[in-house]
């Protein structure tokens, strides 16, 4: 159902206890319940935080007022003995995993504990190299040794797909000293790698498969959605919950399973990675949000995803804009030439891309697409590259915002012309995936970002050692990392984006860093 | 003022720009300022958090109507250009540091951060013993070697004081390798270190000083307040804002000053330590937070202090129930034998001691008074020993509270008889502050986590390495860990918490974890 339908009442939050159908005992209490009951006790607080729950004049004093830390009668994260441990035990039984930790740090918390747990000082990790920033910054934290998986791209798109099974297979044979294999699926935009074989694969060599679920915390909720990886294997899966899930922005899940990693460690590093005051209304936050996909399951995703399919139809009249939302016949539709193919892909992210199309006489590219949604028609997508845009569909998407986009998208296809088809700008476009290959390493991240750096110009920057993270934000994944050597194709990307604006992070202006010449 | 007579016009959250008062430019805005702008707008997101603001029904659907991440005309904590620089900026000019980082991971993040930033995996940090669990987890990342300071401790207390420059000066004397200093100043109890003395010993070795002034974060505000470490020249310096201010819980900043520590690496390791999706309600809690104490001044704390020292006198006529506010009087007052004195006392954390004292013929300790200022007069306290109850005092202080607080003191006290003063109760206070006395390390921290443990009886434990950290929590200091031996004392004491159910992190009912023989 459509959110604008679910009335207050419905939600759960004030569920009369003796009505409970949600599997909980009579006495156990949700987050918010018992910080509702708090915030209308008369208890006085001589404690943390220094608010003292008294913000009546700012515009969010019913957040402060419940917001506390671990006193009487409440939990605390590290832990867990009450109102916390219960919660992560309905959350258990609501997915199915051995065990579960509540992140108030984000998936980076996940990210940084899952491979702390999993591989020691200096060792070796296989990680796909669409990975997250937080993923680098574990291997440079431990020094350790990459090798690297790369994901199917999208000629044309500058967007990686899926990996293949096979390269894993090789990776795996080629490095059984490997202490964990780290895969990034779904990716920023959807696709979906073959989580199970690889666990398949991974498990026969003894090691444990971590996977970045950070994009796919709905997963688990609708058999229309591509299978979760905590459903095909996976050791250890970090699910960003604000993402893609009706929770606060910072929230996050691990899940633990299997007997390849050591639940102590785990449960060590969510520690060491996460305030030890961690904020109420983000756990709680956490719980309501779990409350509301346990209690409503798979009725809660129906409408968006009938929307998204129907859209994908309509599209089809669409002669200037591509819109990619599920699997279902994008290969007739796009005519892509994927060098693997994704499993499947998520269709709740929205790829909306502009092909070889002017506006007026000039390029009317993702960039163009994007700042007409946002300035014309009021509608904030998540990301853009000079390519496509991204739209991010959720179970609580209102129907209003839906029309509106896709009037858009059919007034804006109007007002489009096309392009000839060997335009620099397509030229241009094509380049830039070239670029984004295999980097040589001259020695270990946790090794180069040690070392003392200089400021070159970009242009002159060819051949030479890298000292920091480039990445576009959003997605934040590294076009380069430190000790990989600049090449001439990675070059030209970056003056591209630097041209177009696009967020480029680790440059300053026309400037890299790069390891000083001894 | 208490903060019962400051109206919400006062706050400025919503001041009318014309006639900005607090340096601002007119173009700038308050976090807080620019999500409720959003909020109010007609501008749909196609974008994360999942909940797309749109959480009516909730508790706290403001928040989530203005929890956001990085979209247009917002910032990017990681690499801030636009909102939250300016909030950064104004936070500089505030409390006149070089660089701030806001933290919403806590404290934590800024402790993982300093220390990462300042010492090499397998170097040396000299810090002091009763630091939070946050440091002796970056000690084990990084693998450190340390050299301990001890702080004073008052017998008869389970408390630490502060530190004496003399120890500090010996430390550096036989280590002028340590790559760090670290002091917790204020403690826990609102003890302060003599900073000032120990920056200029540091500075003069070439070693940083890193202040974990988590509980400090009001110093700068009031000069009736202990000196703040930032103007006594600490190189780092960490302040949980939720603590004392009026901030969410799990937010804090990170001050940087000095020519010691490279600006570039506490950047970098801010971001690894924390979400690549900060929240943006923690974000504008710290700006709202700030912008108060900015407006305010002194005049923010000048009830809530002139009222801690009236308690003060007036505790006088209590007999059983020693009252200590700031530093004032303390030696008349308690007769405490500390072995070297605290430079100086946050006087809004009120230490409460029942001395020697019987109810109905049972001993009264901090336990019993914790619980009967709870369930008889609905306040709760930040946290009690069997020796003493801490209450906090902050800004956000009601009348109410501190009368209803008071009057319990007063009538407890009447309720209370003498005990004899050998008593057994007393003779096991003693006991347990000696037990908390120097233990032996066989290994670094960073090597003792990695190996086999096996959980044995406490009281068997006497001379077996330490496998996990155990402490108190609150205030999670530890009392031993991993890679030291177990004392007679130590375990004496740990029996004596666990009989008297006192939150003891790391053990298992009378078991303890310790490294496996070989």
């Amino acid at each position: 159902m459509f959110i604008e339908n679910l009335q207050g009442s419905e939600l759960l939050l004030h569920m009369n206890k003796e009505e409970r159908t949600d599997g909980m005992r009579r006495e156990e209490k949700h987050i918010f319940e018992a910080l509702e009951e708090l915030y209308a006790s008369d208890i006085y607080p001589f404690h943390m935080p220094g608010h003292k729950r008294n913000m009546a004049s700012h515009l969010l004093s019913r957040a402060y007022g419940m917001d506390i830390t671990e006193i009487d009668g409440f939990d605390n994260l590290h832990e867990p003995q009450g109102l916390i441990l219960e919660a992560m035990n309905r959350a258990k039984r609501l997915y199915g995993t051995k065990e579960i930790f509540f992140l108030v740090n984000g998936s980076t918390a996940g990210i940084l504990t899952a491979i702390h747990a999993c591989v020691p000082y200096g060792g070796k990790i296989i990680v796909s190299r669409n990975s997250h920033k937080s993923v680098y910054n574990a291997i440079a934290l431990l020094n350790l040794e990459t090798v690297y998986l790369y994901p199917a791209r999208l000629s044309g798109w500058e967007l990686a797909a899926g990996l293949s099974a096979d390269e894993v297979e090789k990776a795996i044979r080629e490095n059984p000293d490997a202490k964990a294999i780290l895969v990034t699926s779904p990716t920023y935009e959807g696709f979906v790698s073959p989580i199970r074989t690889i666990a398949k694969l991974a498990h026969a060599a003894g090691i444990p498969l971590i996977v970045d679920e950070a994009h796919g915390a709905h997963f688990p909720f609708s058999k229309q959605l591509p299978e979760s990886a905590i459903d095909q294997g996976a050791d250890l899966v970090i699910q960003s919950l604000h993402k893609t899930m009706p929770a606060f922005t910072q929230t996050a899940l691990l899940h633990f399973q299997g007997n390849l990693v050591q639940l102590k460690s785990v449960k060590r590093y969510c520690s060491v990675f996460q305030s030890s005051s961690p904020s109420y209304l983000l756990m709680g936050g956490i719980d309501s949000c779990l409350e509301l996909a346990e209690e409503r399951g798979e009725t809660l995703w129906k409408d968006i995803l009938e929307w998204s399919e129907s859209l994908y139809e309509r599209a089809k009249g669409l002669k200037h804009i591509r819109v990619w939302c599920g699997r279902k016949g994008n290969e007739e539709l796009f005519s892509f030439q994927a060098e693997k193919k994704a499993e499947a892909k998520d269709p709740l992210k929205l790829i909306l891309m502009p092909v070889a199309a002017v506006k007026e006489g000039k390029p009317y590219t993702g960039i163009e697409l994007y700042r007409e949604l946002l300035d014309r028609y009021r509608l904030q997508m998540e990301m853009m590259t000079s390519a496509y845009v991204l739209a991010i569909l959720t179970c609580m998407d209102r129907k209003e915002g839906l029309r509106r986009l896709e009037k858009a998208l059919f007034e804006i296809d109007q007002s489009l012309d096309f392009a000839s088809v060997d335009s620099s700008e397509t030229l241009l476009r094509q380049e830039r995936v070239e670029g984004a290959s295999v980097l040589e390493a001259e020695e270990t991240i946790g090794e180069a970002i040690k070392k003392e750096e200089e400021w070159i110009l970009l242009h002159q920057a060819e051949g030479r050692e890298c000292a920091a993270y480039v990445n576009l934000y959003p997605p934040g994944i590294p076009l380069i990392v430190p000790g990989e050597v600049i090449s001439r194709d990675l070059v030209a990307t970056l003056l591209t984006y630097s041209e177009q604006d696009l967020p480029l992070q680790g440059l300053k202006g026309d400037k890299i860093p790069v390891i000083k010449r001894e």
